[in-house]
Order: structure tokens, then C-alpha cells, then sequence
């Protein structure tokens, strides 16, 4: 079913570029580049339109939109634009699924969108079952996490969670608190259990809330007085330890 | 001494101004943000200036100019304006001091600032000796590239390579090359001797000349179809496990 829209001023065009700001994100989000588009599909995403610049048959079976080079820019977050757009409705993932886990990641106040995307991709590369966003943590479904995701956006699940949802996940969960002070080296630690591993924010690190929390606290070593690593890259050598 | 600038025409102004670009920066580079300036100061960088919104005693030994807030914004390159900004001679690092090193990081090609200062961070972090780069790689004195290496710019050295001097190295290193499809896991290689560990540019990793001279292919294995990870997150987590 192919359509074609060669105005700006389409209302449904309209409609996409809402989809740029997270407020209008409640039910839809904005998937840009063919790749990407593909493994909504392949992770069962319900896609509701999908725009392009010419007439893709892996695409047939959607409610295709063909547009202008000039449309295609305007709906685009990104400099290049993509060659190829979707709508889809934004996933749902049950709270209490998470529970039937082993190894949960929570990022608490993250506000690098880029980070969140860089994470939930080596989360899906090293193991992790899901992620938990605690609290104002930056929108996983912007487009430049869904980027930085590269392709492994739908893999694993990611949902916001309050602190009532938590209190659940520690009757069962070893909660991992990865901080910059603390004596126990991440090195030496011998996961045992489920586990929910703790990230805080780029600025502040964790939350006193969770820090309460926290069976472990541990820390990544450092020479040279470096005071910190970037987030991602720490959650990349957390995750692909607990897994080696 | 301590000068006062009002005019955003004062050719002094200007002159910092052209170091925005990569082209101006041939002896001379910007260092934005007081953390930075302390750190260039510590690591006995050649300051020559700096700029700054109030008097500070810390600098009350170098060439200060208290400059406007207008003058300020417009000389950094940052949304938020720095408080303060130097301009420090280049540092120059003697290939031949590379030699003596024991843990070298070769980077080829890398076009991202962020990825390149991170891994800068990252590398002083955990032990490496020094940084070479390979091929067309992003100016390492780029403003992003400082910002991302978070007050660890200075801490070691980092320096442009050539093929011919490369060929100095091998005759001393073991060369490691990280790739996305060898059958020999990372998590497997027990690290021996002098090493250069060589990372190939975001989209399309090591050049073939340095393939070629590589005594080792390593891959960092993935799950869940994952292709592919963040560079950065890809070079600490070998960094990381290096020197464990």
C-alpha cells in the first residue's frame, strides 16, 4: 500500500516531526534509518507508517509513504537525513516479567542520550536480560539513543521504575552498586545470584536512595588520578566482566 | 599581570578565536575550563595566556586577561561558556621515547573527538603508556576531543605516527589487533611482552597495512547478534582487562 505525500504542510507530516520532542512520545515513537526500521520489525515492534525516498519491497506490507528528499529532511533528527522513516507504537514491557530476570541493569538520573543508547547496545552485547531507568533519567525512545543503540534498540527490554517497583526486585536480586570510593575493587568481586547492577549519573553518580540499597559497593580501579571514566565505557567493562 | 580586554575586535581576540579551528593549531591550542587550565599548568604545558572572567589567584604567575562575559562566549566553543580559557604551546612528544614504552595504544583512522578524548581518559585510567595515532585521525587537540578527556589530556603523551616509524615498533612490540570477526576471543589472550594494541575507525576498523603487521587478532565476543559496540567502550574494556 503506497502513498505519496509531496507537501510540507501534510498533516501527517506534521504529526512526525511532533514526534522529535519527547512529549508527544506517550504512545509513538520515530524510528530513522533503514537498519533500524528493520529490527523494529524483527523484534515485533507494531509499525504503524513507514516513510521513504523510493519503494523498498522489504518494506510491502506496511503502510509505506513515499516522500520528497525535502520532507524526508524536515522529519529527520539527524543532519544526514535517513533514507527511511517509521512510526511505531512505542513497546510495553510488563514490570514483573523483570523479575523473572538474572542480571538487571539500572541507570539512575542518566542525561546523556547518547550514553543510554551506547549502554542498552553492549547490554544486549554482554548478557544483560533488561534495563531500568530510575529517576529522571533522560527518554530511551529519543532519537539519538535509539542511534547510539545502533540497531540493538528492541533487543532487550528498557522501562522506567520507581522505587515502590524496586522494593521488589531486592527480595530476589543482589543489588551492585558501582561507585568511584569505594575499597571493594570491582575486579575481585565474584558475582553470585541475580543481579541488579546499579549505574548513577554522569554528574552526581547514585542516588542516596539506592545507595541504601546496595548489597556491594564497588569500584573500578584507576591509576594516573583520573578521577572518573565516561559512564558508558564503565558500563561496558562491568557488563562484559560479569559475563566473561 | 593582569590585563583587561573589553572589545570582541581586539586582535588578541580574534587571534584565540582562529584556534576553533583545526588549521590555526599548529604550535598553538585552546584549553577551556579552569579543571583543563590547572591540569595544562601541572603537566607542565607552555601556557601563554590566559583568559578569564575574574581575577584568580591561582594563575597570578601568567599573562591574564579578565575578559567580558561577551568576549568570554565568544572565544569558547561550548554552549555554556567556559571561566576560564588558555592557550598553551602544542606539546611536543619525541617519537623515540615511545620505544622505551611497555603498553602502547595505536588508534587508526578515528574521525569521533568524543571516542578519541574518552579513550585518552580512559587510557590514562588503566596503565597505557602512550597513544599513536594512524592515518587521517581526528586532531587530538580538538576542543571536544580536550573536553572529552576530562582534565586527562596531559597525562600522557599522544602523537601522530607514520608507517615508517611503525616499523621501528614491531621490531619490539607484540601487535594486537582488535577485530569484529576473528575466532579467537579476547577474554582468552594472556598479554605478554611489550604490546601496541591497535583500534580501526568507527565504521570501518583497521586499515589493512596495519592488519598486516598485527601478531594477534582479537574479537570481543558478543551475544544477541550484536554487530558491532562504541569504540570507546570497546577500548576500555581492553584497557581495562590489560591490566588487570
Amino acid at each position: 500500500m503506497l502513498k505519496e505525500i509531496k507537501s510540507l504542510q501534510n498533516s501527517l507530516i506534521k504529526d512526525v516531526v511532533k514526534l522529535h520532542q519527547k512529549k508527544y512520545r506517550e504512545n509513538l515513537i520515530l524510528i530513522e534509518g533503514k537498519k533500524a526500521v528493520l529490527e523494529a520489525i524483527e523484534y515485533k515492534l507494531k509499525i504503524e507508517k513507514i516513510f521513504t525516498l523510493e519503494i523498498l519491497p522489504e518494506f510491502k506490507n506496511f503502510e509505506m509513504y513515499l516522500v520528497t528528499d525535502e520532507i524526508m529532511k524536515k522529519i529527520s533528527t539527524t543532519e544526514s537525513p535517513a533514507t527511511v522513516i517509521a512510526i511505531a507504537k512505542k513497546p510495553i514491557y510488563d514490570i514483573k516479567k523483570f523479575l523473572s530476570y538474572k542480571k538487571i541493569i539500572l541507570l539512575d538520573n542518566i542525561k546523556d542520550a547518547g550514553n543510554l543508547g551506547t549502554i542498552i547496545r553492549a547490554s544486549s552485547a554482554f548478557g544483560a536480560d533488561g534495563i531500568l531507568l530510575f529517576n529522571d533519567t533522560v527518554d530511551e525512545y529519543s532519537p539519538k539513543t535509539i542511534r547510539s543503540a545502533a540497531g540493538n534498540m528492541f533487543k532487550i527490554p528498557v522501562k522506567k521504575v520507581n522505587m515502590n517497583e524496586l522494593k521488589e526486585f531486592k527480595k530476589e536480586f543482589n543489588f551492585i552498586a558501582t561507585v568511584v570510593n569505594s575499597n571493594k575493587n570491582f575486579s575481585d568481586y565474584k558475582p553470585k545470584g541475580k543481579l541488579l547492577v546499579m549505574f548513577g549519573s554522569e554528574a552526581d553518580g547514585l542516588c542516596n536512595d539506592l545507595l541504601n540499597l546496595a548489597d556491594e559497593k564497588l569500584t573500578i580501579k584507576m591509576a594516573n588520578n583520573v578521577e572518573s571514566l565516561n559512564l558508558a565505557l564503565c558500563a561496558g567493562i562491568v557488563l562484559y566482566k560479569l559475563q566473561e
